[in-house]
């Protein structure tokens, strides 16, 4: 937190609330922040064809000006000074999703509240105040308490306070509060390379009083893990450090408020992402996450003191790290696997988080092991012509009949461009209707197979690449031709080739075949609005598989709650993470043979 | 530490160096101390019987002018304000104890340097840095470090500047240092009421570095503990602390200095002293301490992280804090027992501490029992109208035979008061000659045995008081008659009482007669200088024992050293402190009647 007086104009930012009435939800950002980046810190998914240049127009908001009027302006232009009030035009926008799968487990925190009775201390038995605080907090049903000199201090005069009755917050051995009485809330925190969620819990009753997220604001230091780490390598750590821990702390008094809580009541924090961000949180360089060999320097599963890494909880919460399993597959895929259940799987299971990374699972109760791949971009709209994420304006699915090509947009309207799910099912379609074939070549119109050729007029070349056309100028949103060009074709080939050789490898590691995977799950928002059929069909997910795919949501964020209100998740998050093989594909021989075997489409459905 | 530019004139005062060339000490004081209180701090126990008044002159000093002059001043009234050099007029002042009774333990200490070769990360073996070192640190034979972020930052970039062959510093299941290599030392601190000593070991050889003294600088704040007690239940322990703090920190890089060595390489701290000391030290409101019930906020032994609590060692340092047994039987007492080795003793042994207040504990491997008493001050020159610390001048030994006194005085000379041990001397050759009776009553001339008739001259009456006089005006070194006074028995079997009434009850307590106690040890200086036959004629220690008693020196001292050295020693410590029963006298019943039937000195030895 900035002191006062510091540089208050320059590297610390003031931060404001911007609330979005139509979908009931606030984001805090900073000042200077544009409201485009509000809409995202608020999970609404908006979306910013020409990223943000302002000059595609696609962003139109209206702002509350200070004299109670609505304004109309380009959310990407606007910079948020105040605390605002904005209304979107994409009033459908798709939240982040923050529920996983699967019910809450029971609740069994690490932090404990314990009503204690303790003896008072008399000259016949005048043993020291801690020996009798531990003994009651053991006959309370809490193990044995270590000596603490802070919690020591003045403890008689605490306890008469008390009237010998207090509330003893412990965590495992250690005594973190005593007191009259109040919540006990735990923090769970998804810290997205893009986006951090967190979730405030109930430790006394199990619910989730809120969920809150924001954009990440390291992304003022770059957009990627990279891009972040060189800023790191360069710079140190600090500012990076110090952005992610001040926007979890945002998110954690946005949700505090939200429930009607205070912060001195959070008594433990849990937190998991990727392993640069968890390094990053932690102030560790990730140097050595970008740099062959790609290694963490820390993966264990770790409990910290929050208030030596920043945390606005109280001052004597507990910091709980789910472990990393490698340099790119990090305490996000720990959290996954747990809520996943795969230390309880009888079958064989595929987890599969497609984020800005992809990173794979394979594994049951008796073995798993784990891989990334760069397989996420292009699902995510990157390196695609027409490519956007999963937001109003967004083709989402697509199919061909009888040579007749029918789409969806999200909120309805015309097209503005295509989204992951929409990338597979066109990509589907075309192969099924032969206008792609196996090698991922868009055909010339006199080679359509027949019940095809009613498709003939939408194949193109623009800027001298073939094209297939979606939506011309008077069709789309935009007013410009949305399509798919043999470049954007040829990104879907490379991307989910990279994931079929993972797979590919991961099952010869286990000496498992594809058709021994009895279930396959798709985690975040690009699993739940994909078609299993088209992932399929392009050959992402193996053929065979295609009856045994669902969808988990976000998986990552759901895992950290289930260690918030129960420890032993948090120990079996720690026990996978520590016997989960991990396969770096670059180091494989056999990677690259297999990545370009599986860049071929098969063969059929 | 003072920042610069804080208030630098009031709490936090510089500090000085004084040189004593005769002696070949130094000792650290602060500016405004004055040269008397760096000769107590040196260990010199200097005399001062006007109590620094500036009248007796006995505390002449010449003192080395800016000049290089020497200059005769009295050194309680010349102020420390620069580095000194200091020749006393006591060359043969007597040191504080630091060496204790029996050799060092074997060397075993709880911070070991562990030399590592760790396995270098590859694109075929990616795991973390940590797990890495944590394996090698296990080859070396280490334990299984706990995760770290600390020492987990940049740890590749740390581990590449070291060859991968790091040496590890470890302290249990934690990871203090990994470095090119170097010293490893240990500091053992007994903090006492009056004076502080630190020693300084070598933990990779065993040897003691050095050893330091300085006097306790809360004696600003008040004399003895309850002053001190007040001070901090009226304006808090901060003030206490800090000076206590700033002692150790002065002593340690007083000791390092003289060994050639560093703050950094100072790994771990054991510190021992009384309860209130202990709190004290901690920042712990010692207030319980001194109210009924006497009850301490904390009592087990503790292993802290030095920085915490201002200790100016490697950044990584732990704290050890001797463990306490009750409000007044502190982690000296624990220390002691250590040093006593109460835990292997096959035999009954009853171990005194006297001091400014006197601890007694009665025990063997099977079972202990301490408490304290009030004995101490009368001993240490405290209500003895010519009471007086063990230094030149003071009588400290005397008898009578035949009608004729003799005694010896401290660095010989003239007599100008009495000590401890010559305060015993002479009421026990009062009581043999018939000069006193039983009942403590100085007898009148005419009452006097045949062979003390020779005495009777000495039997006078000084206002309104009868006192036996030791020295006249002219053969006395202050020119003033020198005596004892009927008050003076009076208070010798005060505290002879207390002290015979608590082994009394300890006996009880335990099931034991005086006979059945084997040796008697003696902690102090008073220990060192008290003639045991006339302890025993008193009744200060029961007459069986006489031929069993043995002065051990620094107990306290060395039990902190032991601990060290030993981290076994730390553990059998905290094993005897938690199972050595307590009891308080102010709550016994019979505390009263014993102490009253113990007033009476024994009828015969």
């Amino acid at each position: 937190m900035p002191e006062p007086g510091s540089e208050l104009s320059g590297r610390y930012r003031l931060s404001y609330k911007v609330l979005f009435p139509n979908q009931n939800v606030t984001a805090q950002v900073r000042e200077g922040d544009t409201v485009l980046a509000a809409e995202i810190a608020a999970g609404l998914m908006p979306d910013a064809p020409c990223g943000g240049m302002g000059v595609c127009g696609k962003c139109l908001a209206e702002i509350l000006t200070e004299t109670g009027e609505r304004k109309s302006v380009l959310a990407c232009q606007t910079k948020v000074t105040r605390d605002m009030t904005v209304y979107t035009a994409s009033d459908g926008g798709h939240r982040i999703l923050t529920e996983g799968a699967g019910g809450l487990p029971e609740l069994r925190p690490a932090v404990r509240a314990l009503s204690l009775n303790v003896e008072r201390a008399s000259l016949s038995d005048p043993t020291s105040h801690w020996t009798r605080l531990k003994a009651a907090v053991r006959s309370a049903g809490g193990g044995d308490i270590r000596p603490d000199p802070v919690m020591a201090d003045a403890l008689g005069k605490k306890l008469d306070a008390l009237g010998y009755a207090p509330q003893a917050v412990v965590c495992g051995e250690e005594l973190l509060d005593i007191r009259k009485g109040g919540r006990l809330l735990a923090a769970a925190v998804d810290i997205g390379t893009t986006t951090v969620v967190l979730y405030l819990a109930d430790g006394q009753t199990g619910t989730v009083l809120s969920t809150v997220s924001a954009l990440n604001p390291q992304t003022e230091f770059g957009a990627d893990v990279i891009s972040r780490a060189n800023h790191a390598m360069h710079n140190g750590p600090d500012d990076l450090s110090r952005a992610i821990r001040t926007a979890v702390n945002g998110l954690l008094a946005d949700a505090l408020e939200r429930a009607g809580a205070e912060k001195k009541d959070v008594y433990s924090v849990f937190i998991a992402g990727n392993t640069c961000m968890h390094h990053l949180f932690l102030g560790i360089d990730p140097s050595s996450l970008v740099l062959s060999p790609y290694v963490p320097s820390v993966a264990d599963p770790l409990v910290l003191d929050a208030a030596a890494y920043g945390l606005d909880a109280n001052p004597r919460a507990k910091l709980f790290m789910l472990p990393c399993i490698a340099g790119f597959v990090g305490a996000d895929t720990s959290a996954m696997m747990l809520a996943c259940g795969f230390d309880r799987r009888e079958e064989l299971t595929l987890a599969i988080d497609i984020g800005t990374n992809g990173e794979l699972v394979i594994g049951d109760k008796d073995r798993a092991v784990a891989c990334s791949t760069a397989a996420g971009p292009a699902f995510e709209g990157a390196r695609i012509t027409f490519g956007m994420r999963g937001a109003a304006g967004a083709i989402d699915h697509a199919s061909i009949d009888n040579g007749a090509l029918t789409f969806s947009v999200i909120g309805g309207g015309k097209p503005r461009g295509i989204c992951g799910s929409g990338l597979l099912d066109l990509t589907a379609s075309l192969l099924r209707a032969g206008v792609i074939d196996e090698t991922g070549r868009l055909a010339d119109e006199d080679e359509l197979p027949r019940q095809s050729r009613p498709l003939a007029g939408r194949l193109r070349t623009v800027d001298g690449m073939r094209c297939f056309v979606i939506a011309d100028g008077e069709q789309s949103g935009t007013g410009q031709c949305v399509y798919l060009s043999q470049k954007d074709v040829r990104e879907v080939q490379l991307a989910k080739g990279a994931m079929a050789a993972g797979i590919s490898l991961m099952l010869e590691h286990l000496g498992r075949r594809a058709e021994d995977i009895k279930k396959v799950l798709i985690a975040g928002a690009f699993g739940s609005y994909m078609s299993p059929e088209s992932a399929c069909a392009v050959g992402l997910i193996p053929g065979v598989l295609l009856d045994r795919i669902q969808a988990v949501g976000n998986a990552a964020g759901t895992g950290a709650l289930w260690c918030a209100l129960n420890y032993e998740c948090f120990e079996r998050a720690a026990a996978m993470a520590g016997r989960t093989e991990f396969i770096e594909l670059a180091s494989s021989p056999d990677f690259q043979d297999r990545f370009v075997d599986e860049l071929m489409f098969p063969e059929e459905l």
